[in-house]
């Protein structure tokens, strides 16, 4: 616009991650048209090509979730302070990040409203209500949101004020089947992380430092950057009666006895999306998975839009491909050619297909993959649309492989603290033995970054000692920096 | 819980509508187990099975609103107190009905925060940085988000200080253009309530007193209610260029000069599930179209759950109707059967099937029907699975026809002040002549409750004289008491 140059989009070039990583992944973000920031400090304002990916994660959430007998129900934005007040540990945990209305309607609250920053208190709430006996147990709820923590170091997608997430939470007979449902859980974000996002993740349980405020334990699957950095993917708590004590959610047990509940919740966010984009995207822009791609296949044709000729071709292979279900986008733009491949590289579009006067006198179409830059010039046959179905699913499995790959690379097994602080500083997912103590997990953090990811479900009894205080450890647990 | 009375669910009557329509309202979402009130006043809590309405309605919206080339996004809940002062008549509409929010993260904020009454302040502004060209246009985007109101009586669904909608806004480069676009949302809105919820609906134009802060005009659909009241079912807004102006939505038109976008805004809330719940319900409680019902199919078994017989043939006969695409459901607790249909009948679950040793003997079903209570024995064939699903289409049609000749009774042309005053006491859609002036608008509605619901969009040419004023009229608007 003529007198708004504040406004201008000016085209800006990735800067490579090896120069300067931070800022690759914001010029990503910003060349793919993902999101942006907000008015309001911390705030993202998440654009339709960016929430296109959420959205296609969340479908195929939900119904895995509704698969184990989860059912989606929505409670109130904001929280009572006494509510929050209710489990000590949990307000501790939350309390600086909150934010907090206390005016509206024109007049100053009797109560401040808390926005909620995670809804086990106005849940609990309801739920002590809703259960007398052990006949309304299993309860399995889950609810789409959005967040608000306030966020003093905001990152789009990675941490802003407000997120969107899910979080589900249940209430069972006993601790042993809230366990079970926790763990469930978690596998289900395991599954949608590997086989939907294309992201490996490794799993465990937090050490106590970096649980869940009021968890008895945290789950988590833990995915790692291109800068060898950890990202949480996803976590589910099994809360114990931690809660249910704190808001009486208790039940007549088959004896006729009261009994609290046992409890979990499980999340996942739009942080997600920012792990998503970290894990496969290049130096020339976006790489999505096939799977979660806006786009999957966009035929850019060349010539402009008068001819008639290469425009009809497009619309009949783009016909095909929506047959075999394949979400497919033409661009007719009357640009040059480069232009519009560029745009849709940095939109990490999974295929290409380039189409002028040229392609159809030899009756075919030149595909370029966007996971390897592989070119290829195919006829366009009855075999082009089967080929193109298992082409995305072998560029699926090649982001996948890729991204294992390369956290199998970035995997180190060290006995010395020397060869601990280097490989921290390298960029690694240290497998290292510790003491276990708090204190000791405190200060490895305040001298390398590194915190405790996760203990493994699967850790194997090991003698060792520990990297940094030399007392005896029982087993190797996962250190990294995290996001 | 022994111990805790005040959670106790007590077995609430439904009060009949002759006796208490507001009652029997509320209770009819207490006994169908939809929503509750929250701890914070004015806000509710949307059950599993009230949520799993608004899911319904949002998927077969949402859906509808792709197909015309409408893009899902996020924007903050956050908007900062400059931006809603941007527009003048905006912001007096709203400023009322605001919440804020003024610390956050241990802090008084520099600037407060409003939590979104609607997002067309928080979205403008953007849309200006995202916008520089005609080629830009038109911007089609929608929002499913929450929203905050803060309301002085509230009312489940009707009227809540946070509810859940969605909003859509396009912006485009000629009033025409955003005029048909504000129209064919509204047609949109029209088909779902209509073949959807089965909800006969009215279209026309808002007053002037009645229109949306800050539009040109408000196109909506209104629905009468089972008192003969009116509710708002959906709105549309043509914006014109109040916000493009005030937020410089501008963009260089073909001839390179600088011109404001035309906008649309338009909307459907959990209000709508409100209207639904009121215009199908009786005194048994809930009846749920089925096209929305979360289950369409319950089958009650009779006799307990070591019943191997029948809980075998109750399976077959669910696994039959799941591939016929029914939402079924077996209830086979260990209850006496009157409770069990009561249950259902409470929901509103379109199609009851009673099965017990008896019916299995004479290979055949009890089949009732929730919208008219009948009750027929059906032989266990083929047909039976045919005859269910057309039967569901048959109820949904039958509660239209319903709702529409409960409308038609109760819509009066009246041209007298006092036959006026009479049909609005007695809860009808009154098609009357006014002069057209706000004043007088708004003296009939302080005498008579009476608001101007819309004009008709097929308006008749007739003259004719102001039921108050006597002065010249060309032509009927309607008139009713609203929600």
């Amino acid at each position: 616009m003529s007198d708004n140059t504040n406004g201008k989009i000016v085209e800006k070039k990735i800067t490579p991650r090896s120069e300067d990583y931070s800022q690759w992944y914001l010029d990503v973000v910003n060349a793919a048209d993902l999101a942006e920031n907000a008015p309001v400090r911390g705030c993202m304002i998440i654009k339709p090509y960016g929430y296109s990916i959420w959205e296609h994660t969340k479908k195929i959430l939900d119904q895995k979730f509704k698969e184990t007998g989860v059912s989606n129900a929505y409670f109130p934005l904001f929280i009572p302070e006494r509510l929050l007040n209710k489990e000590k540990e949990h307000v501790e945990g939350f309390s600086p990040e909150i934010a907090v209305v206390t005016h509206a309607g024109g007049k100053k609250l009797e109560e401040p409203l808390v926005v909620r920053p995670t809804s086990e208190t106005i849940m609990y709430d309801s739920f002590s209500k809703w259960i007398q006996s052990y006949r309304d147990l299993p309860i399995l709820i889950n609810q789409w949101s959005n967040i608000v923590r306030w966020e003093m170091r905001p990152r789009l997608f990675l941490r802003t004020t407000e997120f969107l997430w899910q979080e589900g939470h249940t209430v069972h007979e006993t601790h042993e089947e809230a366990d079970e449902r926790a763990r469930q859980m978690l596998e289900i974000y395991r599954d949608v992380a590997e086989s939907v996002m294309a992201i490996p993740v490794f799993g465990g349980v937090k050490s106590e430092a970096e649980k869940f405020a009021g968890a008895l334990h945290t789950y988590t699957i833990e995915a790692m950057m291109q800068d060898g950095k950890a990202l949480q993917f996803a976590t589910s708590h099994n809360l114990g009666q931690n809660f249910s004590k704190a808001f009486d959610v208790s039940f007549l047990d088959r004896e006729g006895d009261k009994k609290y509940g046992w409890q979990t919740s499980w999340g996942l966010s739009t942080r997600a999306i920012g792990g998503l984009i970290m894990t496969h995207s290049d130096d020339k822009g976006l790489v999505v998975p096939p799977k979660l791609a806006p786009v999957q296949v966009v035929i850019t044709t060349i010539g402009g839009e008068d001819n008639k000729e290469v425009i009809e071709k497009a619309h009949e292979i783009e016909k095909r491909l929506k047959e075999a279900d394949v979400r497919t986008l033409i661009d007719k733009r009357d640009l040059r050619p480069g232009e519009k491949f560029y745009e849709w590289e940095k939109k990490g579009v999974p295929i290409r297909l380039e189409l002028g006067m040229k392609d159809i006198a030899e009756d075919s179409v030149v595909l370029v993959r966007r996971d390897n830059g592989e070119k290829e010039k195919k006829p366009l046959s009855n075999d082009l649309y089967k080929d193109i179905v298992s082409l995305l699913e072998e560029i699926q499995k090649n982001l996948y492989d890729r991204a294992l790959a390369y956290k199998k690379e970035k995997t180190k097994f060290v006995d010395t603290w020397k060869d601990f602080v280097r490989a921290i500083e390298d960029g690694n997912f240290v497998h290292a033995h510790w003491c276990g103590e708090k204190e000791v997990e405190a200060q490895i953090k305040s001298e390398t970054k590194a915190t405790v990811r996760y203990i493994p479900f699967d850790q194997k009894e090991e003698e060792g000692k520990c990297i940094k205080t030399g007392k005896p450890s029982s087993g190797r647990v996962i250190f990294a920096k995290a996001y």
